[in-house]
């Protein structure tokens, strides 16, 4: 997507090493690193100057090229893709892309393993590209269809699912941004998402540079605003779903689905293939983080002198919980958007899309 | 109630003068500020050094007496009720409280309207007292019932209806006091209440000080931790009430009674009868009150060494929408706790309680 007219994405390959936005500095300041060892990679990751499960693999694979420069025994590779695919160790794409790319890489004689690991890297990027921006063209219809030919359509999200969260386009926004590429006048309600502020600082980000119309409210205004229908449609990411189409998402994504369903808005979860826990079939039975609870007494942001500061909302010596994800169950999702069109949110929905995982959502 | 051990109410009077707590500078420093003059009572509602309607009302009626201290004619009075009732426009309560101070002092002949002043003041504060305690009795039958005599009885609540927004006791957070002054342990999820924060700041802050056991919040968490059968009932405030039930308050009440209903926990509001208008049906007709951007886009709060700082937490050039209220329809109310009683919440059982009313709410 673009920054100020000039299409990025978030990291590419620039001669012998990776360039990275740092989205540590976002949306204060834009700012790109430079990554020239597999260490710098795994620094990046840990210190969430990147982010986004697949961006995250992504970074782990053009690590594994940087780290071949470097060393392209295969000693050297699987050490490095040992401590690649550790840097976050809950990153389940992480280690998917770091063990591809560590495959192929191994495949070739020493001599061709750079070009090979460049090779991987880009390709796991592009493919990351095309998946996302298939589920752009499938979300956009639905944009489309609501579309009145009078009024932009008013579509909510919630947390960063945009482009800074993959390699580009996105996965909730992709379908935001393949309807304004159409031409079809498109209007973002972005939840601010406490306690990390993804909506107020990454997704308004996003829609601001690229230049799409959008609003910033608070976590509290979807409700009011559905009850006024000036929401037609909700769109968000997915950490993890179940085989029977309940949404694991950031938190409060729930309170959403249930405002949705409460008014009659279609509310709807864009997420890869690769998110989908076969697995698993309940939703209440996905664990869920507990973060610090420093994120919800502590907020950082920009004084009016341009100092970052980090200021502390609530009184010392109260203390504060910080569940990081909730569950919304398939009854209160209209639809799943992936990169193979949209399914109804339910086994039956799911496995026509995916028919060869059949078996494993036994 | 207590701060650290001490009883406090949010004003009263110290010879001449009144005493307030000054709120602003909550929740960092407790302080309290001398008021000698009207104006300087028009200044603290002006300002939010005081808030909540019953404590405005109370501070219009104490402003009245120390104008009468000034000049006790009765176009000095006239003058000085108009300019205290015109200190907050929107504040049906502060009217009525500065009219009733008014008139009970005109009644007087001069030497006599400084006592008379002083008098009307602390009825007002002591019957805004004495209903907000009613409200507590009430409310903590309810806080005693959810009790099973081994864990403490999870209570959620959302911005601030805490003794802070009254003289004393609270609305929302009167049962929790009279519970826990009961014996009855209770524990209170505090919302956070974006975009001002007055969980995080006010709410968070009293029952510290009181020593209520407590957790602070993101309003996204609810959903989730009533998913996980972790909050017993929710008590929220409210702005003003429809004579068939339906509460309008704080944007984001609505997503949690959402959430309340979805998962079969009940859903309170406590409010005194002053904030029923029996003029008014539908919810949906309440005019809701937009407010600055700036709530949204910046957050204040307390750097680490001590200083007060206001930071911006979207990109500069988003915009963003600020609503103050929503409305939450009677269906999803269990109760409406009143100095009477609970109510139903609808409009025969409001009637039940205020059968007075009949007549208003034809």
């Amino acid at each position: 997507m673009k920054v100020d007219g000039v299409a990025y994405r978030t990291l590419w390959r620039q001669g012998s090493s990776v360039e990275v936005i740092d989205q540590t500095a976002l949306p204060h300041l834009f700012r790109t690193l430079r990554l020239e060892t597999a260490g710098q990679a795994v620094q990046a990751i840990k210190t969430m100057v990147v982010r986004g499960a697949p961006l995250i693999g992504a970074t782990g694979a053009y690590g594994l090229a940087l780290a071949a420069q470097a060393d392209a025994s295969d000693e050297g590779l699987i050490a490095a893709a040992g401590v690649l695919a550790e840097a976050r160790p809950t990153a389940v794409n992480l280690r998917w892309a770091v063990e591809r790319a560590l495959k192929a890489v191994l495949a070739h004689p020493q001599s061709g393993r750079v070009d090979a690991a460049w090779a991987e890297a880009e390709a796991i990027a592009d493919e990351d590209v095309a998946f996302c921006q298939a589920i752009g063209l499938h979300g956009a219809e639905l944009i489309r269809r609501a579309y009145d030919g009078l009024r932009p359509v008013n579509v909510l999200t919630h947390c960063n699912a945009g482009w800074l969260a993959t390699v580009d386009w996105g996965t909730a926004l992709s379908p935001v941004y393949a309807a304004h590429e159409a031409g079809i006048p498109v209007h973002v309600w972005v939840d601010e998402t406490r306690p990390r502020g993804q909506g107020a600082a990454l997704t308004a980000w996003e829609l601001l540079s690229h230049g799409v119309p959008h609003t910033v409210i608070a976590d509290n205004a979807g409700g009011h605003l559905m009850q006024h229908g000036r929401v037609d449609l909700c769109i968000v990411g997915s950490d993890r779903t179940t085989a029977h189409g309940d949404v694991c998402n950031k938190i409060g994504t729930y309170l959403k689905a249930l405002a949705a369903f409460d008014n009659g808005v279609p509310f709807y979860a864009a997420l890869p293939v690769s998110t989908i826990d076969w697995s698993i079939a309940r939703g209440a039975d996905i664990p869920i983080e507990e973060r610090s609870a420093a994120e919800v007494t502590e907020v950082s942001g920009q004084t009016a002198d341009g100092r970052i500061e980090t200021v502390r909302v609530t009184p010392a010596g109260s203390p504060a919980a910080n569940p990081a994800f909730d569950v919304t169950p398939a009854r209160l999702v209209t639809g799943i958007i992936t990169e193979r069109g949209v399914a109804e949110a339910s086994r039956e929905g799911l496995l026509a899309l995916y028919p060869e995982q059949k078996a494993a959502a036994e």
